[in-house]
């Protein structure tokens, strides 16, 4: 119901950040990767024990600072069902540790089958042993393209299960324009028609949130300051998941149009400039690097905010 | 590099449909659950295992009358990482047994993203071990949202390695037209201006093909029997995965406008119809239910089809 629980982790750290986890072996250090593969094996069940140790490291290092953080569901796939199933093993540490977690899976079908995406993420599933979360994530987000259909199924689960979904209205990369800043006929653009669809399917819900946020916040980029301000003018109700921060270009000077009047509405994500930082300090341990590179970009989006 | 290698084993058979796998505990007789709950617990494990053991006895009674399987990963997913490690599973039986293998997952996202799904469903992985395919479809469903960003990362893998992937244009699904028929300021539906994308990316594979058809195909749904003539007319290059047939309410007369006047361009998808025949057939066992029924689909639609 709502991303109540997200603000007032958000308000409570003073910090409006999701730090990304994107798991690529490049990325963790060699000893980590020296020592899983040593004890699993060179295959899959080696790169995901070093990627599992990574990500818990991580939010060893992040949790007391950075209240959420967003798992990229593709590159835990890239290593296969091991991968699956580390992605399931940090989830859970994450939720331990008390972050909010965003699966960002994008995920999107007909009814039916987006209902099955939605017990597997947001909800359960009854087998004999009784009832069980397969990845118990607290929000997912959702590609809209095939309309209410895809969105109304994650929805009722958020109602049900306190939980939120961001669907794609203004992406960060290079090429979302091609589609997503075509103007229709009623002189929207398709993101803005997007919007409101989400805008109108998620009303019921904004009116039972605490803070005035629907359970159906929208993924709008960094990497298009002018969009992301004007689209938050345009839907109050929706609270906004910032990709593009940091490695992908986007500034703190770039995303302050995502917030409202009381610094709320918005989690900017990073995921590179965080978990990457490691690589331009020699001087510090990898998880320091992260550690403090998170805690300057909470700094920057703090004063670019005034306060 | 386009969608040649289908297109004969469709020939072969003279069959283009693909039977959906959407393993529902409800699709799966009672003797199997009991044995695999019996075998492997009642958790994530024992369903997994009954769904391992569903799909693999769906392929046996198939894979000599139909060219291609189309496992939908949300309902493996439902099922937590032991339902990915069944998927994979069932893929890698589906491929021994010949079958082309259509990994629909609908996956999106940026560029660097879409670069990790593309070497997770139709690419390799290096790791100290050599180099892995996780999980070895032959085709993958894709939303195109995004734009170029993430068709051209999947489409770099279909050259090199001959895959293919299916964007959606028009889906099937009540909700679709919510923005998909919507018109833009130059006359183009979304659907077609997603089509038009397609097309001018999938050109040079295209040439490059036998048929005529580039490696990037459209999901094109049975359920709007006229958008889906018109959509074959517009883009004569594509290949379409047509779903909605049967339990959907798309029947053989709805479909011959997907095909070329060769009788080639499409592939029609039933899930729902063929596996769960068996539960209006109690006169005969589960995988005889369904391999009638995948030969009733099979000449309804060469009788559609003229021949």
């Amino acid at each position: 119901m709502s991303f109540d629980r997200l603000i007032e982790k958000i308000d409570a750290m003073q910090n409006p950040t999701v730090a990304g986890l994107d798991p690529k072996l490049e990325y963790i250090t060699d000893d980590i990767k020296k020592r899983a593969f040593e004890q699993f094996g060179g295959g899959l069940d080696g790169a995901a024990a070093a990627v599992l140790e990574w990500g818990k490291g991580m939010i060893d290092a992040l949790c007391d600072i950075v209240p959420a953080v967003k798992p990229q569901l593709a590159y835990y796939e890239r290593f296969g069902w091991q991968g699956v199933k580390c992605l399931t093993e940090t989830i859970e540490y994450a939720k331990e540790k008390g972050m909010f977690v965003i699966a960002d899976g994008k995920r999107n079908d007909i009814g039916s089958t987006m209902e099955a995406y939605s017990d597997a993420y947001l909800g359960n599933i009854e087998i004999p042993d009784g009832v069980i979360e397969p990845f118990g994530a607290d929000a997912l987000t959702v590609n809209g393209y095939l309309g209410a259909d895809g969105i109304n199924q994650p929805l009722k689960l958020c109602d049900k299960y306190d939980k939120g979904i961001f669907v794609l209205v203004k992406t960060s990369n290079p090429s979302s324009g091609q589609l997503q800043d075509k103007l229709l006929e009623n002189g929207n653009s398709v993101s803005v028609e997007m919007g409101n669809l989400c805008r109108e399917l998620g009303e019921e819900s904004r009116k039972a949130s605490k803070y005035g946020y629907s359970a159906i916040g929208a993924v709008v980029g960094a990497t298009y300051p002018e969009q992301l301000t004007a689209l938050r003018k345009e839907f109050p109700g929706m609270f906004f998941l910032v990709p593009g921060y940091g490695a992908q270009g986007g500034g703190a000077s770039d995303i302050i149009g995502a917030f409202d009047e009381n610094g709320r509405g918005a989690i900017v994500n990073s995921s590179r400039a965080i978990i990457c930082a490691w690589k331009k300090r020699p001087d510090v341990d990898w998880q320091t690097a992260a550690r403090e590179e998170a805690l300057s970009m909470k700094k920057a989006i703090n004063e670019a905010l005034g306060r």
